[in-house]
């Protein structure tokens, strides 16, 4: 099966993304590479780059639409980096999507797992498989940078006793073979993505993204200084319009030994006058605010 | 220098702290050992661990009375890990350390800077020196497990060319030189500590730590579940009895996606009644509380 016959097997292809442009962090087979052609559809073009700093850049340069950047796992938490560079750029977070992670076990055409003396992943899709690990004791587990990269150079290397841990595009993106699918200890395992776009494109981005579903979320940074409470009554002014929190992040504020940078992300739009009221009231008590992006909630998929 | 005589020099010596063994993760001249002798005092005994796993679980084997672990880094933020294995071990903080970290470019004694063409450390010390890097374009970095092992590493290589980014406890260790003091490009850089030790253990550890200062800082671990307001209503139990929070961080709850744990510090302890009252509000609304432990605060130096 080639990567392209993957792609038009993908079940969310919105009519309208034709031609986009997304680039996203890691090799050809990435997990965001999936989740860039979940958002927008299998007519969209991706452009891997080999960090998250030049991800944002090509954004800001225009390279690309938009960008697919992972924010969140739901076991191996938050990704800082990430939450770092939404607050050093000036781009806007136009849409989100949740993929279900599966880790495979992944090797040569014809090897069996008998075979493997040697896997390759990235440290975070190790600790993730350490069952399967624990389970086959022969397999000795190496720390390389990416998932999908460990595939490639798997292949590359062409060793029929070495296998890597990835995601099924990856096997696909290489002509690699699913040795053991769902090698995952947890399999509530999600990854939250954001995708962020120039304030002057998101408009057209945003056309081309799917409509989602009927919940609109807005993800804002703030921070509060020194003052007792300050938190408290931040928060405060959501939770007095029953505007429903669905995430807080803190991250340092470099230069400011103890002090914290908090992202929220809540159900509602700025328009709405009770989402209106709360963003007054904690700009009065806040020391700095800024709104991030509004986009459509994304469903997390079974 | 010797290692001894170093340690000897620590400013802060407690009269009691004679024979306590602690463990710390990394090599022989980590951060973490600096930390734990200056918790403990220069005759405290360290116990070098290969990771956070190991660390605490050497602490529930009874092998060391107490732990040093990093919980967050002015600059790089939680140490997500630890705040996982703070819930997964039923350990009791006893006591805080904080640090200021100042990196330094370590190699072989009379080796000069301009012969230097290759340096060593953990990937977040490496990150936190990137001027001196981007200032001597002819070095390459190249990421290592650890900061003291680096130091550790080129000295065993015994090669002129290459060097370690380090704290000065590994240069003492190592027998190397200090060959650029303070190469980090922000100098508000600070790691911060717990102590941890077993319930039955909790008592003699706590005996023979400093005594610290006024001040006394509670830490707890809760879950609020899905209901909106749920963080607002848990933190006004605190705000409404004019208790100060002093960090609050989530981590994804393993098997709940997009539900969180929060941990929050707050000034105070359990005996006083304005905090008694705000953990019985906590517990009636909370799905889970527990507190993981009361000590005194530490102060921030210079």
């Amino acid at each position: 099966m080639s990567k392209d016959q993957a792609s038009t097997k993908n079940p969310i292809v919105s009519p309208n993304a034709a031609g986009i442009t997304f680039a996203f962090q890691g090799e050809r087979g990435a997990f965001s590479e999936d989740a860039g052609h979940r958002f927008f559809g299998a007519a969209s073009v991706a452009l891997p780059r080999r960090n998250f700093d030049e991800l944002f850049g090509v954004v800001e340069s225009g390279e690309a639409a938009a960008a697919v950047v992972p924010i969140e796992n739901t076991l191996a938490g938050a990704i800082n980096k990430n939450y770092d560079l939404l607050l050093e750029h000036n781009l806007v977070i136009v849409g989100e999507a949740v993929l279900r992670v599966v880790h495979n076990l992944i090797g040569m055409p014809g090897a069996s797992v008998s075979e493997i003396r040697r896997v390759y992943s990235h440290p975070v899709a190790l600790a993730q498989c350490e069952r399967f690990l624990r389970d086959n004791p022969t397999i000795e587990a190496v720390a390389a940078y990416d998932t999908a990269g460990s595939v490639k150079m798997v292949m590359e290397a062409g060793r029929r006793d070495e296998a890597a841990i990835a995601g099924l595009s990856a096997a696909v993106a290489y002509d690699a073979e699913v040795l053991v699918p769902s090698v995952e200890s947890n399999p509530q395992n999600y990854t939250r993505f954001l995708v962020v776009a120039r304030t002057d494109r998101a408009g057209a981005v945003q056309a081309a993204a799917p409509k989602g579903g009927l919940e609109t979320k807005t993800s804002v940074v703030l921070s509060i200084g020194h003052r007792p409470g300050g938190l408290h009554h931040a928060l405060g002014a959501f939770a007095d319009e029953g505007i429903n929190l669905t995430k807080i992040e803190s991250r340092p504020i470099p230069g400011k030994p103890f002090e914290y940078w908090f992202y929220l992300d809540f159900l509602g739009a700025p328009e709405q006058p009770g989402v209106q009221r709360a963003l007054t009231r904690l700009r009065a008590s806040a020391e700095m605010v800024r709104i991030l992006g509004t986009y459509p909630r994304a469903e997390t998929p079974s």
